[in-house]
């Protein structure tokens, strides 16, 4: 991938597989760009557009390889390579995270949680035992991590971050209230649940309008 | 708000809220556009644009108040009134929702709990008894629900979006892996875990590179 490709693009790139892991399931082989627009709510120039972005995929009168084109953005969104995962934060969210099988599918792989609360020491989720974070060094000596989803208070967010790049780990899935764009050498995706709510929040108060 | 203002000025505006309020926190009480974009990580001129959407708020050489524009996004985002959340289904995720004060502090109560799972009966998280499902007619009644969170199976999220519209709550904060685009007088905001955390991959891919 030389060029650099918006964000709002990749953005959209997940929901295409998406609906195309669907189709598979339903059993559909191939599908025409309308089709596809119709089912997802996009217009089939949109579709067209970014799916150029990495070179097309569908064939003039043929429409696309419903089994071809999954593949490929799976490729493009690296979900062909296996990512070790480590929680830090065994909260309500935190254990959410660890319990969505979903994501195993997906080959996100968890393979450490980590918490700084002594009480929860030894505990297990889904045959993962919980480890104090003051293990992680060690942690990291032994297993490999490709990303460490945050799910604690944001007065410790910047400081685990900063630790998490001296210690090599490079991705950061930050649930943590504050923006973590400062990290050097930190790939970041921020999920603000509040900020969510708020989008919603205003979507309500202008429907009604 | 007559004209019609797009989604992606409105995903940015909780952003400017969290960084307005802990400027405020801090004792800020006015704040240049300058300033506040590069504590942003966004320029001016794009601060400037959004703004401006709302009739602008800055004034020349002054800069911005920044209570004052603290309590104008408030309003826009709809903040100003209080909105009722009931969340239904109460595994990890619909506990941590329950459990995350941080919401309240933002107007959201949680003013029921909702699951299909007879061993949840009665139980309580944050002293708010979990209910089962087919008491929500009864409970809509007596109890008025602005927003209903879907933190349960894919497979039950369409029937229960549809099922929310006819006993009258129409918006849905939707953490189930699907997208509810399709319910008719419904304002739907999706959080989509997975879709972010692929976002993350593709990143990661494309940061090594």
């Amino acid at each position: 991938m030389e060029k650099e490709i918006s964000q709002a693009v990749i953005r959209r790139m997940p929901r295409y597989y998406r609906y195309l892991g669907e189709l598979l399931d339903a059993g559909v082989e191939r599908i025409s760009s309308n089709e596809l627009s119709s089912c997802m709510h996009v217009t089939a120039s949109q579709i067209r557009q970014d799916l150029n972005n990495f070179g097309g995929f569908g064939q003039q009168g043929y429409g696309y390889n419903v089994q071809y084109l999954y593949d490929e953005i799976g490729k493009i969104l690296g979900l062909n390579e296996t990512h070790n995962v480590i929680v830090i934060g065994i909260g309500n969210l935190g254990q959410a995270i660890a319990n969505y099988v979903k994501f195993e599918k997906l080959g996100f792989k968890i393979v450490g949680l980590f918490d700084v609360n002594p009480a929860l020491k030894g505990k297990e989720v889904r045959d993962i035992p919980i480890r104090m974070l003051e293990e992680l060094p060690e942690f990291v000596k032994t297993t490999r991590v490709d990303i460490a989803a945050l799910t604690l208070p944001k007065q410790n967010a910047e400081a685990t971050a900063a630790q998490l790049s001296s210690l090599g780990v490079h991705a950061i899935w930050n649930f943590a209230h504050v923006d973590l764009d400062d990290v050097e050498d930190m790939v970041v995706e921020n999920v603000h649940l509040s900020d969510s709510l708020m989008q919603l929040s205003y979507n309500i108060a202008n429907h009604k309008k």
